[in-house]
């Protein structure tokens, strides 16, 4: 199966775990068997590659997730970069001149198209595989998946079908209705549409050449921040009338707010923290190292990472997003292709990161105009290169590295380094990436 | 006026910013005109000066609590340190015995004595003058403080006094009752006791010497271990006959619970806090640097520090002890006479903490057995001396002590060090003091 999983969005929703440089879908927030959490993209990702081992995965997201996404899946995972964010009709146009071009997919082999994050069992990803054997075989151009709605939401686009068969052509698409009409839509036997569909990749490609003028995947990559925001629907499916509606009747949750996802909590907390006993439906996800002690709440979810710290009634949690948006917070966390690092303390004039490496990872080497920078290894093994000298270090060996002096760090084990930066004007944008020497 | 404050107790009940080295009254909750925060400590002391200048302040309490209370009073207040917890006949004996044999203070001036955490206002410490005034005259030997109470408290002892002027003698005292005897308690005249009392010096002395064997204050002090444990109603009022009560009908709270705490509070947040228009009778104490949001909250506390998060229905506050109690968690945060500390960041082998000195201050001269510590120096300026050797420091300075390395550093502004611990055993108690060099 070769599938391609749109991963989007900032996702403040989920504020504090969630931030501008971490989307939702990379909160390990679900239990796996060995009792470890796994997130949102490696669930997914895992439930895929058990499904069919062969599976074909490519990612398309944003350049600010890749790092993320090869932090959590591996390098082994196929990633479509969108170079900036043009909804999902040039999304979807990119990925599949990525697979075309850049992974030698052939125009009659089928694409299954799905977000990456929905809350579901492996019976999904059964019907995702179901979904691309139909779109490779069928006369309609796209097959879609209607799920079985559980209760009237307004909060999705409805499917009606012209029958009642499993698979069945589509009569007509509904907007997000009001929760009466969805009742009215739900009787004439209407289905969820959970943005989820599979097509030949040459269909896709052919609407794509007709809508966008581009010769090949790097062509349309150079181009892609002057093409027009358009989402898939409206470019193609509202154009199209050879669709199909195949039904899934099983688990499926949409993981958007904390209301929502605290229901696919297996326990009522992740990390640490004490809920007195006059507390009733509440979930408490600590990503501090520090307890969280609760007594008396009712229906609340309460979050703690390195960004601040949420308290809601799980209701209202769902109208977190401008609140959110007003908090102007220095990023305290954030996964890099190399690991990845905590600000552990800020004053005027300087900041304090923990720095985690991953085996094998190493930094760019890289400078900085206008601040010192000190690093204490405080676990593991590597190589630092300091002004192109190489150096072993252990924990407790302290490396310095005055402004404008170029450096890296290469991790031989897990590699854990407190970086303290000292100067006047501590910035992100304060970096000037460098060639190793050649003799390297 | 001679006045000794009682300052008492770990304080878990105001978890998380209280802990075993900082007590409640320690935490800078309450709002100064120029916009700053004081403790109860501060706040109280500087009611006393202003209402009379001239007070001799005596702070009773232990060993643990003198360097947060020279770092918030200054070097200048009167302390009597009890070497153990022994309750409060030990410990006022003691006092007492400081004020005379160490502060020169007459038998005859009059001592009044007050814990060191209710929440009041000037003319409270107007009524403690004219309650040591009485009780230089009177022929009473204790002038007990009774408080009008304000609704049947069951949290207090009550006084009944024999009469209904201003100052009368007591005719009964009465244990904490249940709310509707209270009711009738206060429907006889009576009074709260809330633990303040003014003596004669002499006569103090004399219960002292009658019931501990000792010679003067160093004696009393070298055996306080083997004093049994009093309290100095048990040992003293219950036995007196002649006790007097004086009136007070001022503003009077006691801060010992969180629901108690956040009405004396003028805001509903102290620190980065949003709430939201949903939220009803809620408080927010926030020592992070990280924002806490707040949605749809009724009746609640939120308090944040570096020792962890309690989020509580304001009723169900009052029993957060026993929580507290099995909380095993590594002092996150110290005031010490040299400044403070803040933990950081741990890792199995690693800590790192946030060291800040006042000016003039420094660490004593001390090394590890069993670690080895770097500093870097993020602000301000100082002296480390390092193996006898001296060097001036600024911020980007690094300074590396190998264990068995005796160190310290000095403060001539304030400064701020990031330090480093690694080691396999980090521990409080692997620390050897060692004599400065004698050439110093």
């Amino acid at each position: 199966m070769n599938i391609v999983l749109l991963s989007g969005g900032s996702g403040k929703r989920l504020w504090p775990l969630s931030n501008d440089m971490r989307s939702k879908q990379f909160i390990k927030i679900f239990k796996t068997k060995d009792g470890s959490y796994e997130s949102m993209v490696q669930r997914v990702y895992r439930q895929i590659c058990s499904v069919d081992a062969d599976a074909a995965v490519t990612i398309a997201t944003s350049k600010s997730q890749v790092s993320a996404i090869h932090n959590q899946l591996g390098e082994n995972v196929g990633i479509s970069v969108e170079p900036c964010r043009r909804d999902t009709f040039p999304a979807i146009a990119l990925a599949a001149a990525y697979l075309h071009d850049v992974r030698g997919v052939a125009e009659d082999e089928a694409v299954v198209v799905c977000p990456v994050d929905p809350y579901v069992e492996e019976d999904y990803f059964q019907a995702l595989q179901e979904l691309g054997r139909r779109a490779a075989e069928s006369e309609a151009h796209l097959v879609l998946m209607g799920i079985e709605p559980t209760y009237p939401s307004a909060k999705y686009g409805y499917i009606i079908p012209e029958g009642k068969d499993q698979i069945s052509r589509v009569a007509m698409f509904k907007e997000k209705p009001a929760e009466e009409t969805a009742r009215e839509y739900i009787d004439q036997g209407a289905l969820w549409n959970g943005g989820v569909f599979a097509f030949r990749l040459g269909y896709v490609l052919q609407r794509a050449h007709e809508l966008i003028e581009f010769t090949d995947y790097q062509d349309l990559f150079d181009r892609y921040d002057s093409l027009k925001k358009i989402s898939f629907d409206y470019a193609v499916v509202e154009h199209e009338q050879q669709i199909e509606v195949m039904r899934f009747a099983g688990m499926w949750k949409d993981m958007g707010t904390w209301n929502t996802l605290t229901e696919a909590m297996e326990s009522s907390s992740i990390g640490k923290a004490i809920l007195n006993e006059h507390c009733m439906n509440v979930h408490v996800v600590n990503e501090l190292n520090v307890p969280v002690l609760c007594m008396g709440l009712k229906d609340m979810v309460v979050a703690a990472s390195p960004e601040g710290i949420l308290v809601s009634d799980k209701a209202q949690s769902s109208y977190i997003k401008p609140y959110v948006d007003e908090i102007d917070q220095q990023i305290m966390f954030a996964e890099k292709s190399w690991g990845s690092f905590r600000v552990i303390d800020i004053e005027e004039g300087s900041m304090t990161i923990k720095v985690t490496l991953n085996p094998g990872h190493a930094m760019n080497y890289h400078s900085h105009a206008l601040r010192d920078e000190v690093w204490t290894v405080v676990d593991g093994k590597g190589r630092t290169i300091v002004d192109g000298e190489e150096r072993q270090v252990n924990a407790g060996d302290v490396i310095q590295m005055p402004a404008g002096v170029p450096h890296t760090i290469v991790a031989d084990t897990k590699l854990q380094v407190v970086e303290v930066q000292i100067g006047s004007e501590i910035s992100v944008h304060d970096k000037v990436k460098i060639e190793l020497p050649v003799s390297r």
